[in-house]
């Protein structure tokens, strides 16, 4: 079964909104064993809606739509739907009602434009939006199923898990397709594959293969279409042993793990805390682990010592140091992995200080110089980086170097790295 | 002139990348002026490359490419790029050596995928990409351009701006595009709607409104078109000035601006100092902070006190208090704020403390509960907070709401708001 996503709004073909929903469909649909042939971005214009309506129906069986089902005048998917199917719009009694439960829970008052939601096209199957006031709208033509959904990112997730997955599971059982990601850090994509040359060429050919490089990070994605999940898995799993004995010092994880999440387990099995004392990064290191639910068992806090100041302060270091050496220098992360543990009574800390830019650097330590350590049980180390000029990027390749350098330590102090 | 983008990759369909390189060069392109009409992802099939190739040669005039061009097996954007325009590869002296300097510069040997690299169609022009390996390609074709660039973020972007946008402003000079973004916070999409509803009346015609809500913000966007840039812009901020006047406490920035910048200007202004004391939103706000360039100088640091012995001990919150009220209560962020601004040396501080989710909710305190004080000069101000469910989207609305809270209050102390 084939499918395409069409996602509506002026906001995406101006670049002032990123198209987070076709990844998340496309990667729901994915599972579900169905491909996505084609992800299109139109503008809230009649004639291209239909166009892409048009194309679309051509080669798909699915088509997802979202965008443009909203309160204001800018959002004219509806009327479109109605031109398209030969339909008109009338007003839905449960909607309505939905609605009206909806600002009543809020404790706000109905505005005539919020009732408007209420109008749908005549003959379409309504799809209950609980979380929100446009309704999902689900058109079945020539055995082709459209289904248009808000934009809200939210509200589309619930419309795809409360009606478009289950459907797909009672109407479709066909070929499966089958994905495994390896996670690696700290190695760059060329050297990776120089690295698994031969295990790529003795790679079965039903096997695909794709080098995914992100900030610090290289995905590995095998993939695998057939009909026999079961054997599949099997096929999958030998190759992915294999793979992992050639690259067993980056390699970190699987799928959707996150590298925070799988630090974080392994300290909550080693029955052991964190914290963080962070510089440069401003607080990202313990707000991406912060991210990971739960995190709250093994993550005691952080010291942000944005300023000298705070350093000196909280973190004892010295002014003597600050002065001789500079704020990223080993001495300094050394110091403030040490007292970050003291002071927030954990039993290991990542520090971080570097020069993110723009400005900063100079011709010793340029823009991009990071100082990483670890401090834990009988343990500091610490390493310098060079990373880039631009400033998200530093950070985000800082956070995931101190993250891969914990994971490191933790593997060593295991015994099993 | 009418333009399209294609995304090539497998990794864009199966959703495990999200599309950011197609919203930065639509963003760009718009600036320069230019329509995006379409913007299309496409797998790494020739076929389907090839398809999207011809359908968007029918519609537009510049058409630009990403991915697909990179050293290993699964790249063959460069191979369907020679059927297409009827061409073969041939090795490039000049890239070849830019290749040889980068892995040469970072102390790498030149691996042989890499040399691979060098190998361009015949009959293109290269494009010089310094910071990567691939080259950007370029072709011509009836009055059409074609540029296909590497789908990493920062060297699409060198390519654009070092050949794309250039060759725009040389060889195009049409209808001009302008938008202004009116943004806003504290106040839903539909309130709003209600509230300027006389003035979207008597808007002119010409000038198109669109709303683009967010967690925490709504955005309004006003577009215009036209061949006179300054009658336009005139045209344009006669509306924004109607508009600004009709939502005083709800704007707070145009365009791209971010409200941690503009916190950040108005501390700046004033000549004070800011720093933040975080439970769960756990380094978020602070990682926002220090994300705006040179907040080094208003912005001092933070404590996530996620633990609460970190609460009790460097933020003196009492254990009594912690026991009878809880974490997320008033008296706690309350004091949480006034001892990060004693602890840190800072004028002004954001505390937060909240039930993010998925689990910590009780009947009392559901999940999305956040409790948010500032205090300041002779300030201690706190609100409460009902958000959703959703434990990601808690941080983002609480961080959110937390900056604007901060706004309000140095608007109020400036005697301006």
């Amino acid at each position: 079964m084939n499918s395409e996503i069409i996602t509506i709004g002026d906001e995406l073909l101006i670049g002032q909104v990123i198209n987070t929903n076709a990844s998340w469909m496309a990667k729901a649909l994915n599972e579900a064993g169905v491909d996505v042939r084609q992800i299109t971005s139109v503008s809230d214009t009649a004639g291209e809606i239909i166009r892409a309506f048009k194309e679309a129906e051509e080669r798909a069986d699915l088509i997802l739509i979202t965008g443009g089902l909203g309160p204001t005048h800018d959002d004219i998917t509806k009327d479109v739907l109605c031109e398209y199917f030969h339909t008109e719009l009338v007003e839905d009694e449960k909607v309505l009602e939905n609605i009206k439960g909806f600002f009543q829970r809020k404790g706000l008052e109905l505005t005539e434009l919020n009732r408007k939601q209420a109008l749908v096209p005549k003959g379409c199957t309504v799809i209950d939006n609980p979380i929100g006031t446009a309704p999902g709208l689900a058109f079945h033509k020539n055995g082709k199923l459209f289904v248009a959904m808000p934009g809200v990112p939210y509200e589309m997730k619930h419309i795809m898990q409360s009606f478009v997955l289950p459907w797909l599971k009672d109407n479709y059982t066909g070929n499966v397709i089958i994905h495994k990601t390896i996670m690696t850090q700290g190695i760059g994509e060329s050297f990776l594959a120089a690295k698994i040359e031969d295990w790529v060429k003795d790679l079965p050919e039903t096997i695909k293969l794709a080098y995914l490089p992100s900030p610090g990070i290289v995905r590995l994605r095998l993939s695998l279409k057939g009909n026999n999940r079961d054997s599949m898995i099997r096929l999958l799993d030998i190759q992915v042993e294999k793979l992992m004995r050639l690259i067993p010092e980056y390699f970190w994880g699987f799928d959707d793990e996150k590298l925070e999440a799988v630090v974080g387990a392994m300290l909550k099995k080693q029955d052991k805390t964190l914290c963080t004392a962070e510089s440069c990064t401003g607080g990202y290191i313990a707000h991406r682990i912060t991210g990971v639910p739960g995190s709250s068992q093994w993550f005691k806090g952080s010291v942000v010592a944005y300023d000298n100041k705070v350093k000196k302060e909280l973190l004892k270091v010295s002014e003597e140091v600050l002065e001789k050496q500079g704020a990223v220098s080993q001495e300094v992360v050394e110091k403030m992995a040490l007292e970050a543990c003291k002071l927030l009574h954990t039993d290991y800390a990542i520090s971080v200080s570097g020069i993110a830019g723009p400005d900063g650097g100079t011709p010793g330590k340029p823009v991009g110089t990071v100082w990483i350590a670890i401090a834990g049980p009988g343990i500091l180390v610490s390493k310098k980086f060079l990373f880039g000029d631009e400033r998200d990027r530093n950070i985000v390749r800082a956070g995931t170097a101190a993250l891969g350098f914990l994971r490191s330590v933790l593997l060593k102090k295991n015994g099993t790295g």
